[in-house]
């Protein structure tokens, strides 16, 4: 099997690639060849070098995703996006990487599938970002998409015409939409969102965090290896089951800033918990608000997609995948 | 007040003129320049001859929404669109007509006011193919947007885009979800809503009609007449009571077609009904069985659009706008 990732150089694209490397039969069927595409040249496992070739180029460019889907891959993981915050600053280029680059990917699928049959798999990286509040306490599968982002607006838009093109016979797509990943590795980020990792990562080791919000705000999480399981699995899914409605809202956890600091004061002990600074910051604090807080993501579930169930889970997958498997200096 | 009306020689775009021509008040404000376009050459009612400014033109065309925006409208009606059947047949067509040429309006719109501030009101005419079935018993104001046609796709990303760039302060947006209109007046057509209407209009005109489904199919409808009306209220509505989420369903008469056949007979008695020939059609039958059947609007109403309460008014308004007030040779 011919796999194609676009987005391969970010976080979660070389977290899918890692696994793929780490576990040959993720996919149920042996991969031969595999394509890694990003505006970066992303990395390659060793122990796929022999069957992946790396690309640097942007999706939006005329004739970028022609070419890659020329080598009529059978299964396409299309991540790359820019972020929520560079959209909202860059119109433009929000709507010309995020909507017309996932378009042109769509367009050369249709495109090659005219010259002789072709009918990839594609899971697409959606997010939650495609909800705006108001909310209801729990947000239903039925909950219509009402973004307050353009980076939302354009994953919206994208789901749309995945599910035209997906019931139109031209690939089989399945769009996931990611919870708020938790806990990202690196450095601490500007993204608004940053700070739910933050305050975790850093503690664990052994540096400050800053939390610029109230202990009682509520969001909808899951890991990073969460989020390469929603991948593999919806890279799986038997789509007789799934019918016309192809974006999926996967399960994740609901949980309080006051959960995660209780996991991690039960992960790391209070000296961890100490080295979160509060310091709240109006504005963010204003963006958190209009964010979802709690889903009933009853379909996708019902579908086995599987996320954690308490931050206790999180912080040791964090632990596991991140650190060695223990917290260094003990915690 | 410059006014720009899109699909201007449609059927909605003329009625919509011929109420501007009869009632130049409705507004609210005085019109000085009326820009027609279409894909042929709109018609100008005679009233309206020394400020109209009439173009066929291609939206879609590299530089046609530029040269209409260039002129900086105050008010643009945007209704220009080919056809769900069309939209389904063609793929191309559908996606460059009813969403690049939608695109390249708002982003004419966009490009204008990076020249000097600008901020158009745009009314957009979308529809109830937005939503795919299954559905609740009655559709709320928060179900998601799932189409089953590329037509319905179509609208619903317009529908997004419109939201966003009214969020971004681009214009400010409306989106109107009209019910399927009816009675419309002319000729049978082969849209698979056709009948809804021609068993109406040709038995009122004493001609035989067709009925392709059975007399217990229940849909969504307002007069041609109530979706002019939708079009001048969204045109004078404060936005502020509206908030970001621009795009709204809006009221209409839930009715199955026995109740259609019923309003028929108290008009025009039982010769006109005996004129309705009854041809199951499996295909059209299926086609309709995806269609929404009944909303609770409740947002649109309470912002005070309004529609029919009853097949009654509706062939009452025809009557009276089509057949010049009375049924010929007394039905």
């Amino acid at each position: 099997m011919h796999v194609l990732v676009t987005g391969a150089a970010g976080m979660i694209g070389r977290k899918l690639v890692e696994r793929l490397a780490a576990a040959p039969d993720a996919l149920g069927r042996e991969i031969t060849r595999l394509s890694l595409v990003d505006i970066v040249e992303p990395p390659v496992p060793q122990a796929l070098a022999g069957i992946s070739h790396r690309t640097a180029m942007d999706l939006s460019e005329a004739g970028s995703a022609e070419r890659l889907i020329a080598a009529r891959p059978d299964l396409v993981f299309h991540l790359a996006a820019i972020v929520s915050g560079e959209a909202e600053a860059d119109l433009e280029k929000g709507y010309r990487v995020n909507f017309d680059g996932t378009r042109a990917l769509f367009e050369a699928i249709r495109l090659e599938g005219g010259k002789e049959p072709y009918l990839p798999r594609l899971v697409f990286a959606s997010s939650i970002a495609v909800f705006g509040a108001p909310f209801p306490e729990k947000i239903p599968d039925e909950f219509f998409t009402t973004p307050l982002t353009s980076y939302g607006t354009q994953k919206a838009m994208a789901e749309l015409l995945l599910a035209d093109f997906s019931r139109r016979g031209i690939f089989d797509g399945v769009g996931i939409r990611l919870p708020t990943i938790c806990i990202r590795p690196g450095t601490p980020n500007k993204a608004a969102s940053g700070f739910f990792s933050n305050i975790l990562r850093e503690p664990l080791a052994g540096q400050e965090a800053v939390l610029p919000v109230d202990e009682d705000v509520r969001h909808w999480f899951a890991s990073p290896r969460a989020a390469v399981g929603f991948f593999l699995h919806a890279a799986r899914l038997d789509l007789a089951q799934v019918g016309p409605r192809r974006n999926l809202t996967m399960p994740g956890l609901s949980a309080l800033v006051a959960e995660e600091i209780e996991a991690l004061r039960r992960a790391a002990g209070e000296k961890a918990v100490r080295l979160i600074r509060r310091e709240p910051d109006p504005m963010i604090r204003r963006i958190v608000a209009g964010w979802p807080t709690d889903f009933d993501a009853r379909r996708a579930e019902s579908l086995g997609f599987r996320a954690e169930k308490s931050f206790d889970e999180i912080i040791r997958i964090h632990i596991e995948d991140e650190l060695g498997g223990a917290i260094p200096n003990g915690g």
